[in-house]
């Protein structure tokens, strides 16, 4: 359960006071703001703040005084334009400010992405609830034979069982131990910036978590990837349907170019080219090594 | 005038259209959306969109559910906490997008500060308008005579008449140029993205500026500093008064510990000891040069 | 003419004096030093300092403890693998430091990309020397008849005459009325930060630029790239040259994956496997815009 | 241990090899190439390559053609003039990159500074090694009772020697479980990716970490600060002493202005001045808080 009922109160006062304003709103995006959508088994996202909509990417990109066109036909347009042809700084001018509850090996990962802005929970200064990441059943995969990176089928069995068993006492035993060090009447306590290094990876966190339109996007296509960890992926996925409410033309564009699009090399290009001359290209006559040529019939072959 | 009646009507529509918002609003903010504030002859800043206001920083400093305490003076001794020990991330959380009108000379200074969005009007594509800055009579200032990058007294009589006469003169000759070169009737016309090489620096440009409230605060710093170049100086002060309405409580403690502060080095930390001690000490036992005992002197006496 | 003989003796005695290191070294990219590669009119590209080789991008990508594996074909691959999955911080772990003299016109575009270092030759401090990019009458191309933000063909005849007379004209008038404001006997001069305006964009600056080499490539694909303005882009393929001769496993990938590569949209991926199992796909059958089947069918004739 | 007889055997080699360049050299620096300088009990920092020296600030500062002054004195006082004005862009001219191995607790801190190039050992593909930070007894800090962020005095007798069981046990329990879940015959093996979750913070990592002098110097005033966490503030340390060898002038600059210097308030500025006229200034009369006063007196009295 994510969050606490005084915490649930504290959003819905949030989302009871509505105010006026001057700024460009959207409305798909105000249906989203302050609700926590949950993520994993303690984890969430939830929208805190947003700057701009579709339209504001286009009176950007014109340096327009007003809200520029009103056919919201030239503006899917325009923005198709400027996603086809890689241009970013109309991206740049819409922002977004998250709250993030996670796991800390899920934060390490996210935290890569460096053109953010970012306040984390601090625990040097407060104390960490005792809450742990327990993969569900289906999510505990095995490692992958053929990808040193990436996961197979999900244990089955006594090693499931077993692997739960260890993650849910490992995880209690060190958080017992955790909370020991740092109070127990009769003692002086250890620092809490020292006791915290007890704690393992699967520990939840959380963030304010802040950036514009174009990094937010990059960050999605590389970890709402299928080659991404599953535990950063259902995060993506998550803002991803946030995005898709708040900027609906600009994700349209961001689907069709990117998330569903493909980069073909100089090389992939001419096999391609000769194929549908009606050549047949076999991986000798390709150029490509055996690995590109599996990428590359994997990708024609839909 | 910086505006034309068709853009100040365009102004006109978005002031005139409020909606509501469950986001953060800054009333003092909201006064300000989309009002073209004058600068220099041809120049403004006006404010496109906010987001965030002084609770925002609190809020993401405690990384809290809701607005947090309800307290004004907890925010605003915690805002000056944050910004007294150089906390920077919580004043991130809060971003600005301005629409700014600037010669082309100023532009350059600006660019520099390259954590920020910037969309300018495209000279490549579009043709420019015939609008140079031309400075006012009391701005028309002599090279210094003790700092080589700095300004003197205001020129004078036939001098200051015949640099302004220069100025209109090259600028108008150069404007004429331009337009015959892209386009006369009989001939194919220069590119736009060659014949603006002609044009000189004080042409005016136009771009929209997004940054967050400490890179901001930061630019001000610089600035809105006395050493500063007046032209950006005063776009500087213009955004100054703006943020002042917008978050009053940061804006308060940005003048208290940035502009009206100072950094002392050990040495002068040192010397400071010993007079307060009531030691009399000279440049020659400071352990200063004499360009820092200046500093140092004119410092401590106000 | 680039260069005083001054600067090429100072030039020449930077080169003449080696000195033993520890550090990787590339010895493509030792021959480059110090030596300035002509561009334009009066421009240069000169290395001032770089930082790692191929081995050093693969020696990041491992984080070992020496230069890693001796096999240079292992290095080439794995240098292939990190560019076609988009990893870039390996690329991030080389770094170069140029020195380049380019018009105004030209920085201003170049500026744009952001995650580099600059320090630019001060016109508030110093006196801009007398040199203007004048194009060659084969650069002097007029504005595209089919994009608005193109080129057409060269002019010619009376037409170039006029224009390259006006260039030169206006540049030196401006010029002579530059030195004469900012000093003349028996007067004070305006101030060199104010006399400046008076110059137009295609008098030249200079600028040291530090950037790694991740960006570095970035920028050149959006520069060196057709439809980039011809005189930025020359500085691109000048830059382009060096780092064939400074990373060239890397120079190799990127050029295979990234100059001579392509992205598809998910609607063209679904169209192209149409078409390799022979179906006749139509623009009308394609679901793309006028403009996308139009550069999509260039693709894939080649 | 830090090091393998594997891993000092490949530094051997790379130290035994110098090889001629035409770039800036330090020989400063070049005595720590590669070493590793032990931090904590089994980390460390090395240099992996570096770019410039103290010359390059200027050369850069200056846009110079060669190496400029050859006085020494010359360039330590423009580095320090560049230093007292905030001038930073020529210090980005510097370049550093390390290899560092420390514990994941001080590595979340650590990447809070975005403005650097970072690989990071994968525990994604590859096993982490069993090396846990287990503190030394006098590190063994006490939460302060004044100060909710800091340390009190040393835990001692029976209290330190059951942290100290906990720490240790609770390690090799976990890296027991890891090692035992991602691989024993007869079974799949969780993914790496999910194991790691199960490992405590203080379990060592390693990472590549590049980033410019600038940017360092900030890294080092906050983590080299006494307020920093004595974990990140011993690897600031030794970072320190290798930037002094580094770039001496820029050490003395940095130590006199930012580590040994502080910044007063306006109202600060104003009670000195009052002070040092012979006023008796309480904290009642001073304007400022009673934490502020607090911090105020200790500067004053050094």
């Amino acid at each position: 359960m994510p969050l606490t009922p005084e915490q649930q109160a504290e959003i819905d006062a949030l989302r009871a006071s509505p105010r006026p304003t001057l700024r460009a709103t959207s409305e798909g995006m105000e249906a989203h703001l302050h609700t926590a959508h949950p993520v994993l088994d303690h984890g969430f996202v939830r929208v805190i703040d947003y700057m701009g909509d579709d339209a504001a990417i286009c009176q950007a990109a014109r340096v327009s005084y007003g809200r520029g066109t009103k056919s919201v036909s030239n503006d899917a347009g325009l923005i198709r334009y400027l996603m086809r042809h890689w241009h970013s700084t109309p991206f740049e001018m819409c922002e977004i400010k998250l709250h993030v509850k996670l796991p800390v090996f899920v934060a390490r990962q996210w935290i890569r992405h460096r053109t953010a802005s970012v306040n984390e929970y601090s625990a040097r200064y407060s104390i960490l609830d005792r809450e742990f990441y327990i993969p569900a059943r289906e999510a505990l995969a095995a490692q992958s034979t053929t990808n040193n990176q990436g996961r197979g089928a999900a244990l089955e069995g006594e090693e499931a069982e077993r692997v739960l068993r260890i993650l849910r006492e490992d995880a209690m035993r060190c958080y017992d131990h955790y909370e020991a060090m740092i109070a127990r009447e009769g003692q002086q306590g250890l620092a809490r910036e020292l006791a915290r290094m007890n704690l393992p990876a699967n520990i939840y966190t959380q963030w304010y978590w802040k950036t514009d339109l174009h990094n937010l996007l990059h960050f999605l296509r590389l970890r709402a990837d299928p080659h991404a960890q599953y535990e950063i992926r259902v995060y993506a996925e998550a803002i991803g349907r946030i995005v898709a409410d708040w900027v609906p033309h600009a994700w349209r564009a961001f689907e069709d170019y990117r998330m569903g699009g493909a980069t073909l090399s100089a090389t992939a290009l001419t096999c391609l080219r000769r194929m549908l001359r009606g050549e047949a290209v076999t991986q000798e006559s390709s150029g490509m090594s055996a690995g590109e040529w599996r990428e590359f019939r994997q990708l024609i072959e839909g």
